[in-house]
């Protein structure tokens, strides 16, 4: 934490104070101080970006700005809307000029190239002041993808009214750093396709957020077009339409890049990859086998035969290919839910194994290695699901982020590890549960993650849980995600949002909120608070194209804290 | 069941002898013939109607056919989709004509004044037959009201190719009829507001469906433009534009007695009516009153002043207005969650009882009673909720339709008091249950109604469970709820549909399958017959733009069976 926020923190905090008045910005920045001054944004606002050889994707951001400013149409969430505000708004100050610059030494590169960065050297921080007076405000960060962020808070600050936009709460000071450096939606495509057009809009929703991780192939269907390999598209994907071209794949990075996105590809393996076996069966072990609940945890069954020499080769080649799809240096290649009866109940497994005179656990420590040497040949940082180091004690380089999902408490458990890792905890986060089973025949069955995760579930969760000090640092950061066995166009946005602003609070505000008190929980006031700074976020994202589910009846949200419990 | 049915149950229905080639029906029809012969439509197929001076809108649902056929382009769900047919397809004789005609003596009119019948007389059977040679086809009915619904499946039938739409088994013969009377979707406009065009869009997807009980008012807003009272909804609504006007509510009524379905208005009293009080506060007993949980079940507290005369008078001008703005021949006072502390707290109400000499009871019975007269002057017969009976044992006219909703254990109860009812247990049909709390300060709350009641779950209730032979003849039907407080237009149609057609093929099909057999449960056949079926639906749902959520992974609904738990 920098020197500046940590003076904020305890000399400018002053958000709680005044709970009616308060900048509804979702989420918490880490250092906020705000005044009780009604601003209006003139009818001829300019952004000034004093920035030499400013980048295209930062002046995009500014245009972006500009529109959202001129098309938001959110009225201020009270009884009476806008013209509550009315005598406020006519004695208001005009601002006139946001002046956006960079500090001292930075280097000037793209939103892009920044946002692609290795975490330890990636910048996000910002600061924004915005006076009451009508005087310049400024904007100002170490990076292009720090002043994303700093144009990403100013954008969602100001109310729609017949006058114009406007704020109550000036000045406002903002001293702003996420606490973690990762933050993420994990997005499963292949149960169920999506199109570019869904991926594009749920990224335009990920303010915030900084990854997207991309679950693109599965056992039920391969839609990735790799280079390498044509045919496990032209084969595995659903149908000709439901394919993700390399020029698909390039859009949707560039797009998520320029928004400070990163894209994280995770090739499942070697379980669910039986998507693979309609292109090339023969590296796909137990295909199709049935009963598919005795070789897989879904169907259908069937893993990649890791004990196979042309398998292996296959593999490195797959892995290579896809990773030089992605400028990011980060890749993973998954690793949940092996299945050993998979492998010991295949005829050539078992061959393979006895020429080469290894046991199954040999094979998948030898398939591990082989993967994370082309990813880290490839300058990837290689990610791989918690289940493959607690469960099968695979061995994996230092710098290996492991993806921590079956449970919270396995955070513990992968710290006394030393690994470093990010939270997918199916207990808190994951965004599918409670909407009943798909499973044929398991008639009156729920979900085997429920009950469903609400937003509030998912805001209390506590990254540094049962973590000493120095496991800590371990921790960087968590996802959210998405599988889509019964997720489909028709449903991302609702299934998706508001509920995902929950991670994004949680890893950018930090394990408590800036004031150290607990994000919710015996802390009355934050839940209301939180709850109305959600539901405003709810609202700009619908305001702003995105079908987020209301939270809450249009009543309450018009009258935040009537509807507690005690109220 | 008439007589031809009862024959077409024993010697004709084959459905499940051959699965993989079966009309993919839903909800299943009472008595079906299939065969096995791939039959084309021609691409000049005509439908002749054989009905003198036929109304309009029979002419407008066989308008909305042909284009339906022409629009769908919803492939056979099996691997390979169409090509998987086109053998079939190649060698089948063309479907030329189909030939509509009413029976013997019907007299001709209007789907529209049909579908507001009372029960007793609304006749919605139908016969359909199409041979496999390409000879014309024929659907008769009793009344229009039947063609129509025979229309419905027959636009339901058909699969798209390259070379046109196609069935793979003809000949198909149908004589259907619905087990039960009342088939509906209970939709709540007060807690979040929803505009016409999704009324309407949610009235295209209930085919098979034929009421739409309409929850237009609560505490929460009061969004209906009243002739009588042009203040409740211009101060009682959310905004200007969150209103149904005179002109809406005529809308929405033609829209759906057009396709067959009645709407019934619900203006639920005593309780659940603060909305009113933004233009009447007089009339409403502890409105807004502190804390809202001691004298409401959701905030706002609020309550008719039943003891009033002013307010007697006013309600019955009320329900008089609303009354005389529907065609249809029922419409419900609601009266579920009535809380007597609201009343025993509340001076006015003190006052009056006293000068009255009464108590609460006989003030609740008066109101009951004064509303019930309304609703019978206006020809309606009057539904009301389950707890006005049950719980506060309030006296009904005998042709009182009760909704048993909180429990469906209910249903003896209300049976053992002979009183008609229909199904809306809280336990089987709720579609908003399982999604969390939205109350504030509740932090780590769960739904009132939780788990979220799957499509499974509403597809195995039984209407008659528990009830005896006379006591069967009481249940008139039933409905599916959606409540509107986490439900808003963002996310309608995914928290309905599929859903809501589980509660179609209870009250269409009846208590069992055709056959006798358990809709579910230990039948594991017609499980994955009926998950293929609601599958093939929610597909042609999404082709016909609404927005129905995938139950499954693509890779499963293109291999029925194969994602069964035991596969």
């Amino acid at each position: 934490m920098s020197a500046l926020i940590a003076k904020m923190l305890t000399s400018l905090f002053t958000l709680f104070a005044i709970p009616s008045f308060v900048a509804a910005l979702w989420p918490m920045p880490r250092a906020l101080s705000t005044g009780s001054t009604a601003l209006k944004l003139s009818s001829d606002f300019v952004i000034h970006l004093e920035v030499q050889n400013s980048p295209n994707d930062l002046q995009s951001a500014i245009s972006a700005v500009y529109t959202q400013l001129h098309n938001d149409t959110l009225q201020r969430l009270v009884v009476g809307r806008a013209a509550a505000d009315s005598v406020a708004i006519a004695r208001a100050s005009e601002l006139r000029f946001l002046t956006i610059s960079l500090t001292g030494h930075a280097v000037v590169r793209s939103i892009e190239q920044e946002a692609v960065e290795p975490y330890g050297s990636r910048s996000e921080s910002y600061s924004l002041n915005i006076p009451h007076d009508g005087t310049t405000a400024t904007l100002t960060a170490n990076s292009t993808l720090g002043l994303f962020r700093g144009l990403t808070t100013f954008s969602q600050m100001w109310y729609s009214s017949s006058s114009g936009k406007y704020i109550l709460d000036a000045p406002v000071s903002i001293a702003d750093e996420p606490a973690f450096p990762h933050r993420g939606l994990s997005f499963d495509t292949a149960r169920n396709f999506f199109p570019v057009e869904d991926i594009l809009r749920t990224l335009d929703g990920m303010s915030w957020l900084n990854t997207l991780y991309w679950h693109v192939a599965d056992s039920q269907s391969f839609p990735l077009e790799v280079p390498a390999f044509p045919e496990l598209a032209e084969k595995g994907a659903y149908s000709e339409t439901e394919r993700y071209s390399a020029a698909d794949v390039q859009r949707i990075v560039s797009y998520a890049n320029e928004r400070g996105i990163d894209v994280i590809m995770e090739l499942d393996s070697p379980g669910h990859t039986t998507g693979i076996a309609f292109a090339y069966p023969e590296h796909i072990a137990c295909a199709n086998k049935s009963p598919w609940a005795t070789y897989a945890s879904e169907p259908p069954a069937g893993q990649l035969r890791i004990a196979s020499n042309a398998t292996l080769a296959f593999a490195r080649e797959l892995f290579a290919s896809v990773a030089g799809m992605m400028p990011g240096t980060m890749m993973s290649s998954g690793g949940d839910e092996v299945n050993l009866p998979c492998w010991e109940d295949d005829e050539e497994t078992i061959q393979d194994l006895s020429i080469n005179n290894i046991t199954i656990a040999d094979a998948l420590n030898q398939f591990i290695q082989e993967v994370q040497n082309v990813l880290h040949q490839a300058g990837k940082t290689p990610f791989i699901k918690s289940d493959m180091i607690l469960t099968h004690n695979v061995p994996v380089t230092n710098d290996t982020i492991a993806v921590v999902w079956q449970s919270s408490a396995d955070a513990t458990s992968m710290a006394e590890r030393g690994q470093r890792f990010i939270h997918q905890p199916s207990d808190y986060f994951y965004l599918d549960c409670g909407a009943g089973e798909w499973l044929g025949n398991d008639v009156l069955g729920n979900s085997w993650c429920d009950p469903f995760k609400t937003w509030q579930r998912a805001y209390s969760f506590d990254p540094f849980a049962n973590l000493s000090a120095s496991q800590q640092q371990l921790v960087l950061g968590g996802q959210m995600p998405i599988w889509s066995e019964q997720t489909s166009p028709e449903n991302l946005d609702p299934i998706v949002w508001p509920r995902l602003a929950s991670g994004a609070e949680v890893f950018w505000t930090g394990a408590t909120l800036p004031d150290g008190s607990p994000r919710l929980g015996a802390n009355a006031t934050s839940g209301t608070q939180a709850f109305a700074r959600i539901n405003e976020m709810r609202y700009r994202m619908v305001d702003r194209g995105i079908r987020a589910i209301a939270l809450q009846p249009h009543w309450c949200v018009l009258r935040a804290g009537e509807c507690d419990l005690d109220a």
